[in-house]
């Protein structure tokens, strides 16, 4: 445990889950010179999809710890593909997908739930660019995707 | 006003907003070694969200409006994050999210609004890849939201 | 036809299409650095786009050949980005829209009818990451649209 991030994981009491294996045709990550893109990953916990429509059949708050599994699952993909997080340079980007009703408006404050847990385990270098939008629907009915890119180190 | 793409701006009585402050925990802005990738801006002027569901009670010519003051935030964001705009040698892509009613289809045609804005700016530089697509919702009920990836000289 | 992926492609009896027109202000493929970005190519073959949505008027099956079809797209804009498929090196990213009914959750499989081309193209080198989401509305009415980023050598 000499790494610096796994230090800090276990400092906020956070164990990644299993990598989650991708539903279909495709790799959990990949990386292109200093950039590792992470598949979008749906908000699901020890295994199980957290389904939802927010602002219809799920509130914010909800809607927020469903987006905070989705950045669990990538760091998860991250330190599968990298062994190491403290290779991690900079969180660069998020885009985050809300399974939203029509009339639903409050996006940030749900990929928020994503966003804090970057700058609670990486600090400044968690602090990202990022879109949030809404999605009429979402893979296995998921409340919550998000997809992200990381700056690495060589 | 030494500066090339300042001396453009004002060519075109373009006066750049001041950059929009996140709604959320994340940066308007972030370098990864050659690329600058913009966080997702809303349709907004002077401080106030341009609203509106496109093809239910917003017009095609007023979304293509609301679609250009996403890249007008854009570029306020990119000159605070640069200071000069010359820095950028190239509009690489922009994404853009119509908040669109489910039987629109001339998504192309709004989010030219930010296209052209770009083309006009930088000229051939500010000629992009671009994915436009509809969102069912959008942050604060805005009409568009576009992000952006630009190349810029080190 | 000494290109390796031409080859290829002809081993698989696929011949590329006529590498659709962007219908807006922008381009269909921008290299920057190391990386190629094609603009998301809508579901269309020979000219005529394939409309639907996908859960309601048309079935997962037909929607993954629709998905294939962009992929064909994408290909093609690449070729005549690139002169030589073979100076790909690896395809990064795809991010897949599925024009889909609210309660539509197989955009995976969907996506597949474009992942799955990669991979029979490049093979491992054809093995990227991807978002899959869907979309309440989608330019032209098209089923899908996607859009991608490789790794390209200099």
């Amino acid at each position: 445990m000499a790494s610096r991030i796994a230090g800090r994981l276990a400092e906020l009491k956070i164990e990644l889950p299993t990598p989650p294996a991708p539903v279909a045709s495709y790799v959990p990550a990949v990386i292109a010179g200093n950039l590792l893109y992470i598949a979008g990953q749906v908000s699901a916990a020890t295994g199980k999809v957290i389904t939802g429509k927010v602002g219809a059949d799920m509130s914010v708050e909800q809607a927020q710890m469903a987006a905070r599994t989705c950045a669990l699952n990538i760091l998860a993909q991250a330190q599968a593909a990298l062994s190491d997080l403290d290779r991690i340079r900079r969180c660069v980007k998020l885009t985050g997908f809300v399974n939203a009703a029509a009339d639903f408006v409050d996006h940030p404050k749900v990929i928020n739930g994503a966003s804090d847990l970057m700058v609670d385990v990486f600090g400044d270098a968690g602090k990202h660019a990022r879109a949030a939008v809404g999605s009429s629907s979402l893979p296995l009915g998921a409340a919550v995707e998000v997809d992200a890119i990381f700056e690495i180190s060589a």
